[in-house]
Order: structure tokens, then sequence, then C-alpha cells
């Protein structure tokens, strides 16, 4: 877009920002696709949440999130909508989350990445530093998600390859 | 500034990105500081690198690599200029650099962010997808360190405080 208001120097676009996530989206399901099925359930380190755990975490927050951000909805956080049973669920269910997160992003103008949202009813801030916030918390837990394949003797994917 | 120029839909500002990557070194920081003094450098889980190595590999990139981006040149990637024997001198070196990443970051132009650059002779990508790496290395290489305290039965700081 053309325009002449007043901006700041901008480090990066919203389009880029979406390719950024989504890559490391892409990099997460290696990690979940790289687990046998029983530790991805039941593996963990010093007392940790076994990795599918993590997962459910990162899909409970990502699509919800943004949609209670577009359309102004404060709803608590909850990870009791989804409970899988098995990878290939956990999989599909990521999968159908990317679709759900690439339609709302786009929902959310330059302006209101600015502005304050109280995001579950609980996370007060502007709303691109939610939406860091859920990028960040992934990278964090699928951190640890390394740590635990290491721990199983098993080679986790590349950092860098996103896509 | 005021511009008139065609710009995408701005995600996030210099200054917000800059802010938001020191919030994280101030959080990796505290990790430091979390483990004793031999664990630090000697503990690990499941073969990896012990926390003080993956905090010489975090100072070995972020300021030494946006020197290069602003002057330019293009020097192989080493961390053997900084070989810490405890952890106050780790923490020194890391505070020193924090002022070294303000200094530089503040160099870079808008244009810049968006151009090409080959990071260590060896990562030739868009400064803004470099600077992104740094950051996202950072948060996954202390998501292992959190394992690395849990396992030592060791209370990590909270993921949220960053100042």
């Amino acid at each position: 877009m053309t325009t002449t208001t007043t901006k700041t120097k901008q480090f990066i676009s919203a389009d880029q920002i979406l390719e950024h996530w989504q890559g490391h989206r892409n990099l997460t399901r290696r990690v979940i696709e790289a687990f046998p099925e029983k530790e991805l359930f039941e593996f963990s380190v010093g007392g940790m949440r076994p990795f599918a755990k993590l997962a459910v975490e990162l899909i409970s927050i990502a699509g919800p999130a943004l949609k209670g951000i577009v359309n102004e909805q404060i709803e608590a956080f909850s990870e009791e909508a989804f409970k899988p049973k098995t990878k290939e669920e956990l999989l599909a269910k990521w999968d159908s989350e990317t679709d759900v997160i690439n339609e709302y992003f786009h929902k959310i103008s330059e302006e209101r990445f600015q502005e304050t949202f109280n995001l579950f009813g609980q996370y007060e801030f502007p709303v691109y530093q939610n939406i860091l916030y859920f990028i960040d918390n992934e990278v964090h837990h699928r951190g640890q998600g390394y740590t635990y394949l290491r721990a199983l003797g098993i080679e986790p994917p590349f950092f860098w390859e996103r896509f």
C-alpha cells in the first residue's frame, strides 16, 4: 500500500512474520514426526510434560488466540478442546490449524498490531507482542523437544530447515 | 520518519524487535545465573553441549554478526575468541555485548533489513532473516537450558519475565 502517514523504521512486514512463523511450524511438525509414537505421549526429562502435551499447548494458543484477536473475544485459555490419542491425530490437527492461522492472521490490520488486547483475559499486551510470544513459546518448547529426542538417542531435524 | 514510498503492511519497527531481543537476552542471562558454577560448564542431557558452551555460541553470533552486517565484512564464524572459565566472566561478556548489539543494530537502515547478506560467508539471506535467526537460535538453546535446569531439579526463571 502507499502511505503518507508517519511511520517508524520498519523491521518486517506482516507477510514476512507470517511466513517466518509457518516455517517454524513446519519444523515443529518435523519434531513431532521424529518421536516414536509411545515416547511422543510419554517420554520427558526432569518431570516436564511429554512433547505431545507441549504440542497441544501450541495448538491451543495459535489459532484460538488469533480468532480472539480478530473477533475481539476474550475467552480463557484452555487445552481441553483437543485430546489427541495418536501422532496421526496430532499431525492432522497441526495441519488444519495452518489454514486457520493464515486466514485469521491476514485479518489483522497494521494499526491493530500496535493496539493492546487482553489475550485469553490474561495477557494484556500489544497484539504484535502477543504474536511474537506465540512464536517464541513454540521455539522454546521445541528446544525442549530437541533435548528429549537427543536423550532418546534420536537425531532431531535441522534447526534451519523450515520449508 | 515521514515516507511517501510504497510500503508493505508493517508488523513491527526496528526499535520494537531490538527491545524484544534485549528482553530475551535478559532472560537468557537469568538462565546462566540459575546454573550452579560447575553444572554451567559441565552438565548436559543426551550428549549435548553444556549451557556455558551454548551461551558462548550466542555471544559469538549476536555482536560479531551485527558488526559484519554493518561493516559489510564477511568473516567466518568462530567461537574461539572467547573462552570463559567462570560464570562471572561469562556474565560480564554477556553484559558488554548488550551495548555492542544496541550500537550496531541502530546502524542498520530500513532498506538494509531487506537486502541479502552472506553472513559469516555462509548464510546468504535477507538481513531481517539473519536477525530473526539470532533471536530464534537463542530461544531454542535457552529452551534446552531450561531442560537442563529441570533435570538438575532447579526451577528455571519465568519464561515471560524479560525486564
